[in-house]
């Protein structure tokens, strides 16, 4: 199915009945290690793991990691659904993302310092055959409707819950 | 190490010079099909896709599920962390998280709904020998000092670059 297929279907699934628009995404996982902790994302397993200078083994990435990665990847596959809504021929996207942390938020060292990152950068390099003012465009239109954009850019309500047994 | 011996350590490097603990963590990728992403993190491999209703071949969770393994595994090792800081012993945790999505904003179908989770409800379970007020206390240290949920719960800023070539 083309993307501009799967766009339109979704809007007539959704038009007069917002309900079928909502969609919830879960996950599980628990330390297996010191710092290895195995996700569950339905059929998927993601392992995550720390370098010895955090106390892990490096088996894996570490959490921020998997974030710049959920980051990247929301940007490019964005562009994907957006250049088909738009029209926009698109042959290539690649991303790169980094982010500044300041270690001494985690470990407590300094309570005026923050625990995420500080500064987030991306480069992004769509490629093919429109002009650079289409895909000038484009990135508008992504960076306005991408989750992660939006997740990383603004506060997201967070709601924790912790069983502790008696 | 310890982890107590980790933090120590981390504290003495950075003491009265807060350069040193700063750190940037980078990721690249690019997609490599519809919608599958593969993501370089230093010497690992993320591979990120989305299921056939989005276009996809489901090779990998989506970049929203990455998201909130991130989320979950930060926390469980952020636990392990304070646990050490704190004199808290723990034997095990588990994380469960889910988000809410409305599908109507990646799409633009209604530009009033957010692109992003509109909530994000985390479950924990920490276990050992500790009474369920020692846990509690734990919790809320990690809650202030975990990167991830301070990149959820507050704005980051975001600064994004777009090569186009002419």
């Amino acid at each position: 199915m083309s993307f501009e297929a799967i766009i339109e279907g979704t809007a007539a699934a959704v038009e007069g009945q917002p309900e079928a628009a909502k969609v919830v995404f879960t996950v599980q996982g628990r330390l297996v290690g010191p710092t290895e902790f195995d996700t569950t994302v339905r059929q998927h397993t993601v392992k995550v793991d720390e370098p010895p200078t955090l106390g892990g083994e490096d088996l894996a990435p570490n959490p921020v990691e998997y974030a710049l990665a959920a980051f990247a990847s929301c940007q490019a596959i964005t562009y994907r659904f957006w250049a088909a809504k738009l029209g926009i021929a698109l042959d290539r996207v690649e991303v790169a993302a980094e982010g500044d942390l300041d270690v001494r938020g985690i470990f407590g060292l300094d309570e005026d310092v923050r625990a995420g990152f500080t500064e987030v950068r991306l480069a992004v390099t769509p490629s093919g055959p429109e002009s650079p003012e289409r895909y000038r465009e484009l990135a508008d239109a992504v960076d306005a409707h991408c989750p992660v954009f939006d997740l990383f850019a603004n506060a997201t309500p967070v709601v924790r819950r912790v069983a502790v047994s008696a």
